[in-house]
């Protein structure tokens, strides 16, 4: 191992949480595979998820799947589930359930979508590597009432907090409702993210107790978001239910909050690279909980192919 | 006068802020107008309002005209206009100006395009009389926190509060900004100007004060919105600077916040017809100010034709 090697393993890529924001390069390439013909998406999907940094993928599931995950979706936010109360995320000034998290420990039927070849083996492909799941979690927004949430990458907080050594992450947003324009959607800059945007501020003692409702540290200032904005334009992911959006952990995204009575829902997966598993944070005194970053995974998880229902 | 007439004129047709929420029929045509081949409209249009209860019109100004009124709304939110404080609302928690009130006669500029034949010949066509300005104002919802308009009917506070006795007036919204499904454009629920959901609650005295930043009375509850938008479904309404949105007094709508970079901006006048002048309330102990509802009206507008660039 050369000295150049040393030197990159044990600087921090991606200072961020300091006195003044900065835009810095990204070091990591948003597609780790290399296409052939044999690959698991199209040539042209290949390069928009490297250009813009996030895919839609359309009727990957069966009508029959996407009803069982919809009624398992309803079943773990009605009560009945015995959902331990750390694991669940209320909306701002209410009960409402908005984040139920380790989706994959407490329910087969989710586990066993998050392991499903028609997504983590895409994912595996472009991460070319083993997976684990660095989070998961059922997301809620209702009708009528539903906050937005504010731009961010992930990657931010999942260096800064987790620490989450490279950009080799994808998260997989799978809807449970249908979704459009108007009812809240995943809002994304495409492009965003091959800048790694270093935050201004220190971390918090238990930052994600209040991130979590509302984040005010580690996200973008105005002017950054307006440069980014004009640079590439924002555009939103959608469509019917069944429909799944990968998207690169460091890709901005955000959403508006919803007066319509059409509510949204999503289960969600964090795929990281067998080899970028967590260390300690790179910008806090102490890891997160492990319901928002798993530090014990103990082996890859395990693909697996077929129909679900 | 028969019996039946006087009987008519004097029942309160729209009562409102009833102990329990109903929905009632619409006694009052949306196109008062007999359509023509001369009519303002093409036959289409007219058939689109009538339907849908509102109206999108595209490419009406030049762009100079647009320029025009883009700068000068720019002044009048700029803090050097002058203008008194119990005309501008500003955004909760903020200073921003989210509204300033009596456009027209704060602004010869404003005040020309409420003239405008390309609007208010349109508006006079629709109503079949001639036109006053109930409510006039420049809107502005700023990017990254512009708050969300919650659901209503305008004609339901108009009736409740003003003393508007009948469904006879049009609003037009002029867009200021090019405004897309995403930076909060206004929503609408077609059709719903057929029924008058007569809301539930008393009006608290000085309602205006806290419903102009936040509607809690007079707004449909969640049931019947879910209805309506089962029924009709929810549009929107958007357009690059200069569009115009012509939609009836009774027309459910309202907007999502805001998180983009990109402010949104329009002029706002509300058309009522001559003979549908203001009374006293019709469930309210006072009529609000005059910067939400002239009541002072002497003659109605004159409307003017030709480029004002």
């Amino acid at each position: 191992m050369t000295m150049t090697a040393l030197k990159t393993e044990n600087t921090d890529l991606y200072p961020t949480r300091l006195p003044k924001e900065e835009w810095l390069d990204r070091h990591d390439p948003a597609v780790w595979g290399k296409w052939t013909p044999q690959a698991p998406l199209t040539e042209e999907e290949n390069a928009s998820f490297e250009k813009n940094g996030y895919l839609v993928l359309k009727d990957l599931f069966s009508s029959d799947e996407i009803k069982a995950l919809q009624q398992e979706s309803s079943r773990m936010r009605s009560g009945n589930a015995a959902i331990a109360p750390e694991n669940v995320i209320t909306e701002p000034g209410s009960d409402d359930v908005r984040t139920v998290f380790r989706l994959d420990q407490q329910s087969l039927l989710f586990d066993r979508l998050a392991r499903d070849e028609r997504i983590a083996g895409r994912v595996r492909y472009l991460l070319d590597d083993e997976l684990y799941l660095h989070q998961s979690r059922l997301n809620y927004k209702p009708g009528f009432n539903g906050k937005e949430f504010y731009w961010h990458s992930d990657f931010e907080t999942w260096h800064a907090e987790d620490g989450m050594p490279r950009m080799r992450a994808i998260s997989a947003s799978v809807l449970l409702t249908d979704n459009d324009a108007l009812n809240g959607p995943l809002m994304l800059i495409p492009g965003s993210h091959r800048t790694f945007v270093a935050c201004a501020g220190e971390t918090p003692d238990n930052n994600h107790q209040s991130s979590l409702k509302k984040q005010e540290i580690g996200v973008p200032s105005p002017e950054s978001l307006a440069r980014m904005a004009d640079q590439f334009g924002v555009d939103f992911a959608a469509g019917k239910a069944g429909t799944v959006i990968l998207f690169d952990c460091n890709t901005l995204h955000g959403s508006n909050g919803n007066i319509t009575p059409f509510p949204r829902s999503n289960a969600f997966f964090v795929y990281n690279a067998w080899s970028n598993r967590v260390v300690a944070p790179f910008a806090a005194r102490a890891p997160r909980p492990a319901f928002l970053s798993d530090r014990d995974a103990t082996r890859s998880i395990t693909i697996e192919t077929g129909n679900f229902a």
